[in-house]
């Protein structure tokens, strides 16, 4: 085993820190955006569907009210590259994935599926959350009320001997967070054996439901051929087909904000969700979904579409990877990330020094996720986690970020070693 | 008092029945759709923003992440205009009023009021139902398991003894459906006195909310310049600030679907409002926003625009009045509406053949809203009730629509008077 790197002396590091911070423009990394090059990749979608017409093999009218599932060829463009389901186990929200698994939680709270009892009914409702996570699935689990159980994430996907252990002895659990590729904000990908157990865990629970969040399902920065684990084939072949809600949406594709959302699963889970959402609303906003097909028209163009996202987050993300490889490598305590998609880096310091770091770049000029966000109610107990979101900046910008973040990481180390 | 019309005889009404069913194509007037051409109307919409800029004063960028209240400058044109609120009064939603109806019910539900007790804790929550009244108010009720309580609907709004006597005296009653101009379905606008009743009576529940739905706000047939009672304003002043949930949006405006919505309210409302939202959505569609911006882009061009739509629903409601008054003036019993704008007349027919009238128009090609559509669960207890709904049709579809539903009241009044 290697020893670990000595580290340069306080007062280098300082010096370096006031050369940083002094040359520093302000940067925000707090949240994962797309950049401005990114968007203008969508310049043509702003002017759809202009004079064009469309007209649905099922007849449904693009320019009247209805169409409560959203559009048939949409849901068939979009269905089998985002969820890896056919046209007629999906349907269409508004622009936001997030807002499509809130609302799923109020139909579980006020019906409950299948005949079960409503989850607001029972006394307590646990959801598995895999940490480090995503705040905004935590956040959902806050607003509900629902107790977040903690399960650790490793770079196959979540603690699965945990996982199975609460999950077949504690009814409570209804259900689990996962983002299955390029996890936030670790990046993970869950593994074949992940998925299957998830598929095929007993679980005390009858209307156990995995959250299965595909937001970065379409976002690597190279394309990769390698056969993709299917989770909803998995549980089917289980007889679990009614445990995945799938979830993506093409924020990070078109225009955030004003992409669409989907909602996926089995023909009883669709059954369940159409019938909950007639209450709701008439249909979602088809002209947006025809202006998405006119967009990408074919799944060849969508992933020739994604590849040139890739290409601009990719060497983002090597500039962070080669700046922190140069300056932390063999540092003890540190370590990090290194995702071959989605928009986030997960960065582990030595136990206790989170916010120190957070604090120094902010100092520097840099601000980050606060440390915390990356953990159920804000709370890191270990203060070892902190979230690198490059995605937004320009590349001069990640460059100066990841030095201004690693020297961060060295100054509070170097801190702590002299006591201060 | 007049005389009641003689009817025409049995088989006269049968013979025409029949000319009518041989010469009618099947017409479907079961919804307030807008026809084609007001959608034409919109046809610039579709290419919009285009290659057009835009910078918002708050320095929100539109083409990205945020901005969960809506673009400033979408507010500061259509709140004073939908709601009669200034900007920092409303929050823009997704396409459908109606799923912000929903929503702010699920955060009563779940978090409830200003710190009183959710909704959802409670034993029974119970709203005011004006009957006749919108179907979808209803369905919501019913997806919450809320006890729906109607009272009777009259030409200047709800019976208010009923509605101030139930208030007063039932703390379960904590919300009541308001369509105060051009009502679902009988075009009632809402008197001076009767808005200030809704906003001054006292009620036992200390979290009653008046669920305005503002949906034909800016939809009269011809334009009038009558001052019309502001319900915020009067709710305020009565120190009920935070009473009033007022929603509107651009459906019927633009392209059904593909509209904004809108929701407004006090200050403490609103802050509400994206307290609990914050947990559901990064934010709505901002391109679209912008899109109807550059579209509308003043409140006069708005103005003009929705005359041209009052000009094409006025000459279709104008068939319609003239062709029951033509046959159903003076027969007993019947009675319909006169509404200034909206979508909808309100049909009575003698007490118990509002099904038969349906029926038989069915057979003459005409699909008519269902009998008790109107009505809490569905149930008409009179049989009485029935919604015309002529805007999407041709103005000769109207006609003959109009022809088949006078002739099918006639018909079924005289199928009685001959004991059949």
């Amino acid at each position: 085993m290697l020893q670990p790197a000595a580290l340069p002396s306080l007062a280098t590091l300082r010096d370096r820190h006031a050369t940083l911070s002094a040359r520093c423009e302000p940067i925000n990394m707090t949240r994962g955006l797309p950049s401005p090059e990114q968007i203008s990749l969508t310049q043509d979608f702003l002017s759809l569907p202009g004079t064009h017409s469309f007209s649905s093999a099922d007849g449904q009218d693009w320019l009247n009210y209805g169409g409560l599932q959203g559009v048939l060829e949409v849901r068939a463009l979009f269905g089998p590259v985002m969820l890896g389901l056919p046209a007629e186990q999906v349907a269409i929200g508004e622009n936001s994935s997030l807002a499509l698994m809130h609302e799923a939680i109020g139909h579980a709270w006020i019906k409950g599926f299948g005949g079960a009892q409503p989850w607001g009914k029972a006394d307590v409702v646990r959801f598995i959350c895999p940490e480090p996570g995503y705040d905004r699935h935590f956040s959902i689990c806050d607003y509900y009320g629902i107790e977040m159980v903690p399960v650790a994430m490793t770079a196959e996907g979540p603690d699965m001997e945990a996982v199975e252990r609460l999950v077949s002895t504690d009814p409570s659990i209804r259900g689990m967070w996962c983002v299955p590729r390029h996890a936030n904000p670790n990046g993970a990908i869950y593994s074949t054996a992940t998925v299957n157990r998830l598929a095929t865990m007993p679980t005390a629970a009858t209307d156990f439901k995995l959250f299965w969040d595909n937001a970065y399902v379409v976002h690597d920065f190279i394309p990769s051929s390698e056969p993709r684990p299917d989770v909803y084939k998995a549980c089917a072949e289980a007889g679990h087909a009614d445990r995945p809600l799938l979830f993506a949406s093409t924020s990070k594709m078109v225009i955030p904000s004003s992409g669409i959302a989907m909602v996926g699963g089995s023909p009883n889970t669709l059954n369940w969700w159409l019938d909950c959402r007639q209450h709701k609303t008439i249909g979602p906003d088809k002209v947006n979904q025809v202006r998405h097909l006119m967009f990408f028209q074919t799944a060849q163009n969508l992933s020739a579409h994604m590849q040139r996202h890739g290409q601009l987050l990719g060497a983002k993300f090597d500039r962070v990877q080669q700046t922190f490889t140069r300056h932390l490598s063999g540092v003890a305590q540190v370590s990090w990330s290194r995702p071959l998609g989605g928009y986030f880096i997960a960065l582990l310091v030595p136990a206790g020094l989170a916010k120190r770091v957070v604090a120094i770049a902010a100092q520097a000029g840099v601000k980050m996720t606060p440390a915390g966000a990356t953990h159920c109610h804000g709370h890191d107990a270990e203060e070892r986690h902190l979230r690198i979101a490059p995605s937004y900046l320009s590349l001069a910008q990640v460059e100066q970020a990841a030095e201004v973040i690693a020297n961060s990481v060295l100054l509070a180390c170097a801190e702590r070693e002299a006591g201060q």
